[in-house]
């Protein structure tokens, strides 16, 4: 039997953290067996990779070492966990998969999409997610979170104009993919967020319990 | 003007640090404005992921991340060092490029040699090494000298058929592009290797100041 693959998208600062612990609980509570990840990262190797990709430095990071290193994570996470838990049926609640690429890098960079067409080609060998939430809200309001924080990574520095790149990266594919990606309002209180997402969830299970 | 992209390559314990000491000090002594670099490396960020590359570690790695993360680190190269240099018309001296991609994770990890193809059409842009000095000996040779050392990194504690095959993957090269590609044989000693190699760079910049 094949696993189930569910993805969380968003901004920085839009509440994917809460959010994530929120649809974990909700699918251990639908009997299913979760494996709770992240990317980039998921593995010890991948994780070092993301440490590098995070890292402030002097030296600018090429765009297509950036890109690379992402996918590269990407192909151990799944080669090492992703692919493995899916085989044994298991569920897989990712923070972040593919989209995000999508999203910072060729929305946020205004990098080629048909390159990470071609990388996503070499690396997923054709997997997708079976259901995506994209939290989605201003870039300002998650920008003055994280800020509020008092730290930001390599990528958590770059201007609004980036974040509002990586939004409409991301609205255009959910756009392009509304059977797979679902949009959630994270503008709203956090009680009417996990009334949208509970709501999405269910849907998709009644979808999915009578195909 | 544009420089000049030379290339040393060959497999472990070949006497290729030897020889690269050799070729740089030959270039010197033409009056060029040599760079000397080596992959995967060459800048900082690209030498923390070649530490990531050769570290041994529980987790096995998978081929594809192994395969990104040497392209990662190659644009890297790229972006920071190579291009700008010889846009300033330096030579650029390196101890391996993407012929020992090819060699390693094409012969030695038997990878599916279009997907380096690709990988190399997104990093490089069209970019080639002028010349290329393949320092070829028998595997057993070259594991020999390292395993002297006393030490070996996460490849060099491959299998020797994976040398083997590695060979076969770089001198199929060299018979490819035999314009670029000088097979040097590595297994002499040291003065003939050099003279082979003062040979074969005499004839290389006699050929190009007659062009």
């Amino acid at each position: 039997m094949s696993g189930l693959f569910i993805t969380v998208e968003g901004l920085e600062g839009v509440g994917k953290s809460t959010n994530l612990a929120f649809v974990e609980q909700w699918l251990i509570n639908k009997g299913l067996e979760v494996e709770t990840t992240r990317e980039p990262g998921g593995t010890a190797l991948a994780e070092d990779i993301r440490e590098l990709l995070l890292a402030k430095r002097d030296e600018p990071v090429s765009q297509t070492c950036e890109l690379l290193m992402m996918f590269a994570a990407r192909a151990q996470h799944l080669s090492q966990k992703i692919n493995p838990w899916l085989d044994q049926g298991k569920c897989v609640l990712s923070d972040r998969f593919t989209d995000a690429t999508y999203a910072y890098q060729g929305g946020g960079r205004e990098m080629d999409v048909s390159i990470i067409n071609q990388l996503e080609g070499i690396v997923q060998n054709g997997l997708q997610p079976d259901f995506t939430l994209l939290l989605d809200a201003p870039a300002e309001i998650g920008l003055a979170r994280i800020q509020s924080r008092g730290f930001t990574d390599r990528i958590e520095q770059e201007k609004v104009e980036f974040f509002d790149r990586a939004r409409e990266g991301y609205l255009a594919r959910a756009k392009a993919q509304p059977n797979r990606m679902h949009i959630i309002d994270a503008s709203k209180t956090l009680e009417q967020v996990q009334t949208q997402i509970d709501a999405t969830l269910t849907a998709f299970f009644k979808a999915r319990e009578q195909a």
